[in-house]
């Protein structure tokens, strides 16, 4: 028996692009047990919760879970799925194809988010009627964690060409959250240089207004965890939108995969999304399972159908969701 | 006597543009009182202080203050100074010019960004040998404040087209930060209600994507803090860069304006800085002190010289910062 990857549509278009990104995966026979879950909006009109407990645990006892989108139950679903696979990082690459529309096609960068703390470990209080706090946290230790997998990552040599030679960027607001996310900044910069990783620093405010001016000097970006949540938006903002990125929650020994996109109510139900994000999600899925060859299949596959391929309507084109998977799949 | 205006260079290229704005100023002869001041890196060298108590005092008890850039101190000289100044709102128009590249010609946005608190009224701490907290601080008093200014900016005509009409969008992160944002959000479009102003709503990840996109969009944006720090920043990017950017930090009876840009240490003391951003924040002082005549003449010169007048490195042109000063006193 093959590994258990626990599969969640959710709401809006995750119906359409989920199923898209299953198709593809199948058509390796890889032996996955699929086993389906529910998430989202319409799970908690059904049964009063957004993330029923049974979703959950068997995306924590899973090998890996595949997630679409949650419409305005988001929070609730992916924040508790990011720690039922116990997740400390989440990678989030955004890069520019050929023959894609982008403000900078340029574009290539990886972005590696801190995935458990920061604003969202949550505690906020009312303290008076005026006066509300949410206490934001920064450890060493999760720090020290995502910066050895940043360093994994830029030597095993996953990471795009930009900013310091085969290293990275940390981007931080250190000048005015000294303590918290100096503390980040500085545990980062040392694990990297413990391991003789390259690595220099930006703060975010100053990253926002270099980014779009010239992408290529970035190449693998370190950050807190909304540092992490905004700069890549804005990245996904200059390689043509959220159709196309993909993104993975890297846990010890589980993994959660999802399109960057929401649940894009507009045209939810029609058949017309874009599986691309989607897709691309599972193409992390099957490397990080080990399955590099067929990642890569999958890879150059969707490459091939973004630079001849039909297209969905969010990149000009009028093919359907159905079309575009199957002109994927053609090419595996 | 005319009013009295605190004067800081600071380091850097400000000791360049902040005198060149005292020259666009002082050409309407409104019989202003100057008085200079010191802060930044080579105060605290000289002095022990990057913010002597005495240009505090200055600076408060002025009609306004012109500050150029601090180096290294610039969180220690800025932040007081916002205080010094009592300013609740930080007012950063970012708009591209005809003829000036940038990735986003059409860019006309103005934030106005919560000025005193977030994680800029900074209760951080080390709590153990692993783990740091910052208590960010959202009251519905200064959302309130802020939301008012903002109400009374888009009544008077005073921002840009885009957004809801006549109205602003309110940009925040209230899906994760519920009680601090969550107060914020509903404190600012509650008062947008009262007042009869159009506001919509957008969370600031998805902001940071759908700014490069299409940054016709929005119009007036109000944000937290930080939120609002490198918000504006990113739409700097838009704009082709700092450069052109002023911003004012609005008080009840006092105000203090900035260029966005910092000390550029790459260009500092070569005479070749671009005024473009402290004369427009001249601009903005004039009309924060009721010359708005003033104010839209220095505008137009400026505009007049970006257009078909000398140009700084920066915009691909080799004329000196005295060059372009000379060129907008000419045209006014
Ligand atoms: C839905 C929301 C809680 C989430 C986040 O802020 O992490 C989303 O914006 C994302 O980036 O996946
Ligand atoms: C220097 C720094 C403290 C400051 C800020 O974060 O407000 C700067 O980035 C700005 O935007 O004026």
């Amino acid at each position: 028996m093959g590994e258990e990857i626990v599969v969640i549509e959710g709401d809006g278009i995750g119906r359409e692009v989920v199923p898209a990104a299953l198709e593809v995966l199948e058509a390796f026979d890889l032996g996955f047990e699929f086993v389906s879950a529910e998430a989202g909006d319409a799970t908690e009109e059904a049964t009063g919760e957004a993330l029923p407990a049974e979703t959950y645990e068997l995306a924590a006892d899973a090998d890996a879970t595949l997630f679409g989108a949650a419409g305005e139950t988001a929070a609730d679903v992916i924040l508790p799925l990011r720690d039922a696979v116990d997740s400390f990082v989440n990678v989030r690459p955004a890069r520019a194809y050929p023959g894609v529309d982008a403000v900078r096609p340029e574009t290539d960068v990886v972005f590696l988010r801190e995935n458990t703390e920061g604003v969202y470990s949550g505690h906020e209080g009312r303290l008076s009627e005026d006066l509300s706090t949410l206490t934001r946290v920064v450890t060493s230790s999760a720090s020290r964690e995502l910066a050895e997998f940043a360093c994994e990552f830029v030597t095993d040599g996953r990471g795009p060409v930009g900013g310091p030679e085969d290293g990275f960027t940390v981007a931080h607001k250190a000048n005015v959250m000294r303590e918290t996310d100096g503390r980040f900044r500085d545990e980062v910069l040392s694990v990297a240089e413990e391991r003789g990783v390259d690595a220099d620093e930006e703060l975010m405010d100053a990253f926002a207004t270099k980014l779009p001016l010239d992408p290529t000097q970035y190449g693998v970006v370190v950050c807190p965890n909304l540092a992490g949540d905004v700069l890549s938006d804005l990245a996904a903002g200059l390689v043509g939108g959220l159709g196309l990125l993909p993104s993975a929650n890297v846990g010890h020994d589980n993994a959660l995969f999802e399109p960057v996109h929401g649940t894009a109510p507009d045209i939810a139900g029609q058949g017309i999304a874009n599986p691309t994000a989607a897709v691309l999600s599972a193409a992390m899925l099957l490397e990080y399972l080990s399955y590099g060859e067929e990642g890569q299949r999958v890879r150059d596959a969707v490459e091939g159908v973004l630079s001849d391929g039909p297209r969905t309507g969010d990149l000009g084109g009028d093919a359907t969701t159905d079309e575009v998977t199957a002109a994927i799949v053609d090419r595996l």
